[in-house]
């Protein structure tokens, strides 16, 4: 992969989904170093979707206004079986991507494996796994919960380039 | 169905895409009388899609600027068998709800079969059949393309409460 400036620049991870939306802040230091800074999630009031949808984009836009990411990392979203699992997950995607680019964010996709292997050198790394490894690389006393874990994920293999950590 | 209000209101039909969206103002006048105001696509230039995505949306808020409607109707999504176009058709929709719903305007869906009925009389009517209906009642003197003719047909079908047109 092409070489990184060593200016520091934030990254937002996302793990999408309109029930409840992971989301992670790092800070990248250029050769994979970062300094972690913040996970979470966003838990719109169960209200329709097209208002969910909103929070959403109302959440993540203050999100991104309070650490000033230049780039976010989401997963790259897989056709599974279901369509209707898919139509949901687009709308949501939709609406992410919205509120990223029209912030002039940057928008980066890593497969789920390759997530998984830059955190825990894993691709069919468990959730509970991906919380521990998380946890571990970030310093944290206690694991987030396994959408905030999933998001710091992404933010990682974002900051290392999709390979593992070493 | 409830009773509508004879006041009348600007409703905005939408026929959702990546490529190309459909859109139609129409102006409602209560009991299913109307005023057809315009009706177009959107092409964003083909660049990457998060760009595309925020293209439409920013489109659709000028429209929604330019007509100030306070209805959306739009088609309801079906689920298809192929998860990949449903996850597109999803990213699609999500931008343009957020469009929408931050505007404070309504959404409202309606399933295929309905508004081609709602305009045809018939709920396997073919795109030429819907571009012919749709001119007819709208007065038009040319067909207008299919994106925009399917955007027309679903806005009317909202100002018609989902039934047939008498």
């Amino acid at each position: 992969m092409a070489a990184r400036s060593d200016r520091s620049r934030v990254v937002l991870g996302i793990d999408p989904g309109t029930r409840v939306l992971g989301y992670a802040v790092v800070e990248a230091r250029g050769g994979g170093s970062f300094r972690y800074v913040e996970c979470g999630v966003v838990r719109p009031a169960r209200t329709e979707l097209a208002d969910r949808l909103l929070e959403i984009v109302r959440d993540v836009g203050e999100i991104i206004e309070t650490f000033g990411p230049t780039e976010m990392a989401i997963e790259r979203a897989y056709a599974g079986k279901n369509a209707q699992s898919a139509l949901k997950l687009g709308e949501a995607r939709g609406a992410l991507v919205v509120a990223a680019r029209s912030r002039g964010v940057e928008i980066f996709e890593y497969a789920p494996a390759a997530i998984k292997r830059a955190v825990a050198g894993n691709g069919r790394a468990t959730k509970a796994e991906i919380q521990e490894r998380v946890s571990w690389l970030c310093g944290l006393a206690s694991w987030p919960r396994a959408d905030a874990a999933d998001a710091v994920a992404v933010a990682l293999c974002h900051v290392f380039g999709g390979r593992a950590a070493s």
